[in-house]
């Protein structure tokens, strides 16, 4: 929050990303001395063992807790939506926003499983980001702005930040983001989104292409991409994980339209990511690409593609389900049982 | 448990696998419906979806429902763990079983977090089946009553059955049994189990040539494979899965022993299985190829291999989260959210 309150300009973005603070290794070193003595062999337990300890290690303490996870959603509306390419209108946006208040989106029942608090975060959804295909989706100041108003959402004391998004035409903001920061083809970042038939993916990744083309020279500045090819949902996410960041707060990132905000930071300083796990490999081909890209795994594959933290939040069912372990399993030594017999 | 109640030897488990219900094909239709009404694009919640529709299909109603998940865990000794095939002693297994009962272990947390009800099912612990690189495990009458005990565990009104096990040389046992059922090298389907270095895992791999080779003549017999290379505690998981299946119980399988144990089913008739997940892709090498002989794709890949339930109760976290998602959300007419565009 603090950090937040002094984001006026792009330019305290890059600052605060030279001072950047590392994981707690000594609540780390702890964590890693306690799975080796709980009754199991060793690694037994595979990725469920590598949370604990990486929660340990980004709360700065051992045992970690994971009793309130906290969720946010965030909203925006792209201007390229208006050349359809997405299967559904915008105006989806604000009705979900108000199912999401209402609690009957998917993201609200897999909250309500997790006992997680969701706070969703609508942003100037009667205002659509400009047309990344015809010019900027957002100047600097608006950019800036979006990024601390993700940054507020980072409140203090937090077990995990689990981040999503809404908004309709963000797959398209999302694959133009990726390919104008990390290359290839288009067609590499660009997917069905909600479910467009082949013509009109053709269409999108088109789109994408001249969207990339246009602001081609405005590229190698990461934040700079943020600005001409995301949008404010995108760029509350890029201030929220690093909000969490300067908190040290374990983030939960979902699927493609997330994680491609986050690779902002990644193409800033690779190690701004450390914080982060992937919760799922989206149906969205662009981001399994994207996951390779910035050396992430994801830790579930259930083919959804639905955004609002969906995935995120069935990944932190697995976070709780590391933390009970950790936290409440017998040692070798409590449970008198042997260790391996030689 | 009325099947159970009548198995006297392994002609009336195979009179069984005439009998196999089905499905209930009305309740699985009355779910994809309501699927295609929830307030996500079609498809998007990818196989959570899948997984509401095959609960509701086996448990024969719409809504499914997932309250109580019920854990059974099914300990066995085994005569070949005394050729150094594991890293553990033998003893280990009734320690590990105080701790079930005390709470101690993974699963007790898991099932915790999950609200399952957790049964352990100590069998005949200080008598440890034959050493099946010298002879049979067990003779038609221990394993018919063992696979009877199993079904026993089966009770009415069970939303899901999650099998596990434990046993010190188990994997031995399902090495032998994957490769007796499925041809192969020995080394398919030999891994290091609890922990083995390279050279006692070479020593393991020429026990289970050894055993198959011992037993080769009784091996175009599943059954009679169960009994020369099996054990109790998978003889027991068998059974389970087959009563689950009378009963149109949901099965939610663990990792390698586990589903070592089921395919003898499936090697009986293919279909035999068709009311079961497998939970997890286990770290233990033969998993991999066995579900792939088996036709079945794990819900999640975590790198665990502890076995005692513990991957199938991270994967019925995720049951959960399908069930909260299927019978939670609004659907588009509810909550006046807009459909795709054209």
């Amino acid at each position: 929050m603090s950090a937040a309150e002094d984001i006026g300009s792009l330019q305290e973005i890059r600052d605060l990303l030279k001072v950047l603070p590392e994981a707690d290794e000594e609540a780390a070193e702890i964590a890693r001395a306690r799975q080796t003595q709980l009754t199991k062999p060793a690694g037994s337990l595979g990725r469920l063992e590598d949370l604990a300890i990486w929660l340990a290690a980004w709360q700065g303490r051992n045992p970690p807790s994971l009793d309130r996870p906290y969720t946010a959603v965030f909203a925006g509306n792209h201007g390229i939506a208006a050349k359809g390419v997405s299967a559904y209108p915008s105006e989806v946006t604000a009705q979900m926003v108000q199912n999401f208040i209402e609690g009957g989106a998917a993201v609200n029942q897999l909250c309500s499983l997790a006992n997680a608090d969701l706070r969703v975060y609508e942003m100037a959804l009667e205002e659509p980001t400009g047309d990344i295909s015809e010019g900027p989706a957002m100047d600097e100041e608006d950019c800036a702005r979006a990024m601390a108003y993700g940054m507020m959402a980072v409140e203090s004391g937090i077990d995990v930040l689990a981040l999503g998004e809404m908004g309709i035409g963000n797959t398209t903001a999302a694959a133009a983001l990726c390919h104008g920061l990390f290359g290839g083809e288009a067609a590499d970042w660009v997917g069905p989104g909600t479910g467009l038939d082949d013509a009109r993916r053709a269409e999108k990744t088109a789109l994408v292409a001249r969207a990339v083309e246009l602001h081609r020279d405005a590229l190698d500045d990461p934040l700079e991409a943020l600005c001409r090819l995301g949008g404010r949902e995108l760029a509350a996410i890029a201030g929220a994980v690093l909000a969490a960041r300067m908190a040290r707060t374990p983030v939960m990132l979902d699927g493609y339209a997330c994680t491609a905000a986050a690779a902002v930071l990644y193409a800033l300083d690779p190690k701004s990511l450390d914080h982060c796990q992937v919760s799922h490999m989206s149906a969205e081909p662009g981001h399994k690409r994207l996951l390779a890209r910035i050396g992430k795994r994801p830790l579930v594959d259930l083919d959804m593609r639905l955004g609002e933290a969906s995935g995120a939040m069935v990944a932190v069912l697995l976070l709780k389900a590391a933390v009970a372990c950790h936290n409440g399993m017998a040692t070798f030594d409590d449970a008198g049982v042997s260790g391996p017999a030689e």
